[in-house]
């Protein structure tokens, strides 16, 4: 079987890149309401798509906000289902002007592909629906499959919530597979066994009723800057611990075992920093590096603008300022419950002299899966197979808000089996992803059905 | 004399506002190089109007950056000479979405011009033009008038000092009168006898070399935005009093005597508070809202940004955040010793993890004018006669870089004669100025000119 697979997947290869390259070229940016018809556009050649790859019946369904796409290729109703979970959206591509080349005209350069959402997560999902094609067309596909691919995941899965209640039937598993992490390296591969949960706000200062001469007023009149400032520098004491009352309250402190193990994970810092130009890492005293990524909740402010900007210099005492404010989450913190306190941290401590409104954009919780599952020993095998090496079990930074809504509605644990890397510029310019992780993904995939058939 | 000069305004009135309108036409802002033809055309503009109301030679002359303006009309070498100092180029018209009418598209409601320039300080220089044609067509002028038009005061006039130095011979004057202020109200005239200097600089703060995912790396990688808020929020301690080493040792503190006048001055705080939309004042403490833009040197945040500000959220760790901060002096601090320390003060408390650069935009020396000369005499005596109410002296918030080299080069004082008002949205949206206050101008400034003939 292993011959078929590869040999079917090397004559393909070219065509395989091909389509991922189609579907980069869609700028379906999920935030921005001037991509409405792009994201539908995206939707409909996903669909297309997985009918093409060999799926019985695939269509685009409707929600409040962005479309689903929903596909399947029921073998036999006796046989294990997989539900493989992906997004067709993509984050913006805002800074533009750091990209080397167009956000949405990729771009192969050394092996990798340039592009907005290469990695994340169109190139990896899409390993998914060529994967299925290696097993239709080699007549060696032991599991049913079904695709729920949406167009929501980065602005926080707002709708499908109520479409997965909605349709649950229609998606019921026995395992859902996601690829929107990375591992380590391709030399040590690892699986990721829970994401953060998200709590995303903006937040608006506002001083005098409107812009002010700096002279005229300065020293008189409250500037909303620097008052923004002061809050969002108190978040962080000088430990770099966040300081917002009950934050850490339902922390899940990690074991001293896990701990330990999460420190064999291989780890060179001074390569970290290199790759990354800094001189120093920076946060929480008491922490290591991937523990704070992995095991720690942390405060990030992801954007923040107010008064003059522009080239030169203008006197100005704004009227106002903004920022934009993240709390990633860990196991048993409530994103409810901490958009709240971040809301409230800001709300209720609004200096004097200027107003605070504090809006949650969106969130999502954290999430966690046992290494002892059959989908998590059918992932471990498949990469075994292909990558001659077992992997690490490592806690993922990042965060997938449904993942808590799949396993509650569909009572279906979520294996994580993503094939990107770190420095694939996730969310940044220039993002990447290198086409042997990409062929690795096609490759490994249909090993995971092939095992958990097995285990099932 | 009275009747003659009232008479000929009266019947020019129209003539005389529509040639300020065409003036605020021209966008002519200095800070922007994609306005440097406008600059041009201002100042060619600007030249005709001197030489069609009065001047017997104007022309625009080059500097290192954008041109100057010189006009003359000289009378009687015997006689006093008065040198006008005004500027031709206007402050960024940006955010442009806040104006209710295109920034250079004046428009008239209310009595009021709104237009960027309108009040700083095209309206106000045409006045003293306006004045030169009452005066000559009138055949009632007294003095000497020369006319020193720059297009760079709101970038700092940094071509400036060389041009008068260059030309000393060509300005020599006995006094140097500018409107480019405001007075308390029209019921309660002042007259500016300082201004403060400022310093100006911009601050850029760097991370890991790219855009980050707050996911994979927030948390373990410093946060330029975070950072830098510190350093902002750390400019003033719990009583607003400024924190940089070094930043008051060389300020003269105002006397009793002077803070008692200060504190004769009219001002109603809620009428202060519920004209700028603000529950409270804001301050050092210990100093009331006229000290501090008056006597206090302070600091302020013009600008900041960084990381995602468009639409939705954006999951991003910057590489790079970005300030505008300046810094307004009073009388014996110095903008460069100020510059210098403002400059340390970010680039050596940059926190670990963040490299920091900052650069000088511009600055300018704080100017102080004594009452007891000719000059103010004159401006004292023509305020009484067309308010018929003594002006109070008051020291303006604001900053005129150039007055100090000014005094120093030409040897002459200067006298404040500025008929804005506070609320004239100076450096913001929606800037105006009253047509009422404009008329007024033109009425005073002769008689500022016939008094200090008297007074020489």
């Amino acid at each position: 079987m292993h011959t078929a697979w590869k040999d079917y997947q090397k004559q393909n290869e070219q065509r395989f890149l091909d389509e991922m390259l189609e579907l980069l070229r869609i700028p379906s940016v999920s935030a921005k309401s001037e991509h409405k018809d792009d994201m539908r556009k995206c939707a409909e050649l996903v669909k297309q798509r997985l009918l093409d790859s060999g799926c019985d019946k695939a269509e685009v369904m409707e929600t409040a906000g962005h479309p689903v796409v929903y596909g399947e290729k029921i073998v036999d109703a006796s046989k294990p289902t997989v539900l493989v979970y992906g997004h067709y959206d993509v984050q913006p591509a805002d800074p533009l002007e750091l990209w080397h080349s167009g956000p949405f005209e990729p771009v192969i350069k050394e092996g990798k592909v340039y592009a907005r959402g290469s990695a994340d997560d169109k190139g990896q999902f899409y390993m998914h629906v060529k994967a299925l094609e290696t097993m239709v067309k080699t007549g060696d596909l032991d599991t049913n499959i079904k695709f729920l691919i949406e167009g929501e995941e980065e602005v926080g899965s707002p709708n499908l919530g109520s479409f997965v209640r909605e349709h649950k039937d229609m998606l019921k598993a026995d395992v859902i597979l996601i690829s929107d992490s990375s591992m380590i390296s391709m030399e040590n591969p690892s699986l990721d066994i829970g994401v953060r949960g998200l709590s995303y706000i903006q937040v608006e200062v506002t001083g005098a009723n409107r812009d002010l001469h700096s002279g005229t007023y300065g020293g008189a009149v409250a500037n909303p800057i620097t008052l923004l400032c002061k809050m969002i520098a108190d978040i962080h004491d000088e430990n770099n611990h966040v300081t917002i009352p009950g934050f850490y309250d339902d922390v899940v402190e990690a074991t001293k075992e896990e701990r330990e193990l999460m420190a064999r994970a291989p780890f060179d810092e001074k390569e970290y920093k290199d790759e990354l130009g800094i001189k120093e890492v920076w946060g929480e005293k008491g922490f290591t590096t991937n523990e704070r990524t992995g095991i720690r909740p942390t405060v990030e402010a992801n954007g923040i603008w107010g008064g003059y900007t522009g080239e030169g210099a203008k006197t100005v005492l704004p009227s106002k300022a903004y920022a934009k404010v993240s709390a990633r989450l860990v196991p048993n913190q409530s994103s409810d419950k901490i958009s709240k306190l971040l809301i409230d941290y800001f709300e209720q401590n609004a200096p004097e002299g200027v107003t605070v409104k504090a809006e949650l954009h969106h969130g999502g919780e954290p999430y966690m899966t046992p290494i002892d599952s059959k989908g998590y020993r059918a992932a471990a095998k498949a990469i075994q197979t292909t990558f001659g090496k077992e992997p690490v079990p490592v806690r993922g930074g990042g965060s997938i808000p449904i993942c808590s809504i799949l396993e509650k509605e569909l009572g279906t644990k979520i294996i994580f089996m993503g094939f990107g890397l770190d420095n694939d510029n996730l969310h940044s310019p220039n993002e990447k992803y290198n086409l042997e992780n990409y062929y690795k993904g096609i490759e490994t995939i249909p090993y995971f059905h092939k095992f958990f058939a097995v285990e099932s």
